[in-house]
């Protein structure tokens, strides 16, 4: 059974609210959220951006690697963002595994050796914030006065909690 | 100027719809939808997701990246997702430039040689609909009972078209 087809038919129904109207590419608040996949968090919703407002980059755990530093690169320097918001959030998926653990699973499940994989699993919510912080302060791609902050997200409450 | 703090009061009030619920961490779809991290496209809206209901992975275009497949690997083999779609959108911002423009650029305005860097650039977006579909069936990461499916969602008009 595929899901695909249900998001067809809603995707139906939100075609006629939306109308036809043509927002400029560039986001309005000239900001990049990157935060994590997870299925409990509804970023447009829980930060009150309308369509237009700002670029969302989510991956395993919100996490910056290089993918999120080249899509960033874009973002600002062709689209013009000048603000990045990093938001993780409690109960993640990647406090739930080690590298080491998931890598004997793949190998087992799968028959692949990703031995120099690193899937970025952590521990310590503020300290995966602070760490991701620190690596787009530390890219050469990211100017120094674009501004950055830190959140976590709460998924049983839907509240942001500044990271400082 | 900083819109962090205009997110953080949005966020308030969104506090106050949401109230107290523990969702379980595995989406409830089984699905995760890799899309682009376009400012116009707000994927749960427009694919009637609620809360809980699927992983969420977005980059600049939509690209299956290595960093996609690390997350993907942790959405089905801890997560237990099994069908993803492929969403990639009109007006996007990949269409824009070259790898070759950009590098130029970046060397002129920031002083940073990215000669080996592909920003991943498209100019035909079934084409490249299909190729990152193609790159997901050749993942061994990416077992092969999986279901994709892709789609292109038209910016101005909220609706999506599937790739066949």
């Amino acid at each position: 059974m595929s899901y695909f087809k249900n998001f067809m038919e809603a995707n139906e129904a939100y075609v006629n609210l939306h109308g036809t109207a043509h927002l400029p590419l560039p986001p309005k608040t000239k900001v990049a959220i990157i935060t994590c996949m997870d299925s409990r968090l509804h970023v447009a919703q829980a930060l009150g951006l309308a369509l237009g407002d700002a670029h969302i980059l989510r991956n395993a755990g919100g996490r910056v690697t290089p993918d999120m530093i080249r899509s960033l690169t874009i973002s600002q320097q062709l689209l013009g963002t000048r603000e990045i918001v990093v938001l993780h959030h409690t109960d993640c998926g990647a406090k739930t595994f080690t590298n080491d653990k998931l890598k004997q699973q793949l190998k087992k499940d799968l028959g692949v050796d990703v031995s120099d994989y690193d899937f970025l699993p952590f521990k310590d919510l503020e300290k995966s914030v602070k760490e991701d912080i620190a690596l787009l302060k530390e890219s050469p791609l990211i100017p120094d006065d674009v501004l950055i902050s830190g959140a976590i997200y709460d998924v049983d409450t839907g509240r942001m909690v500044e990271v400082k």
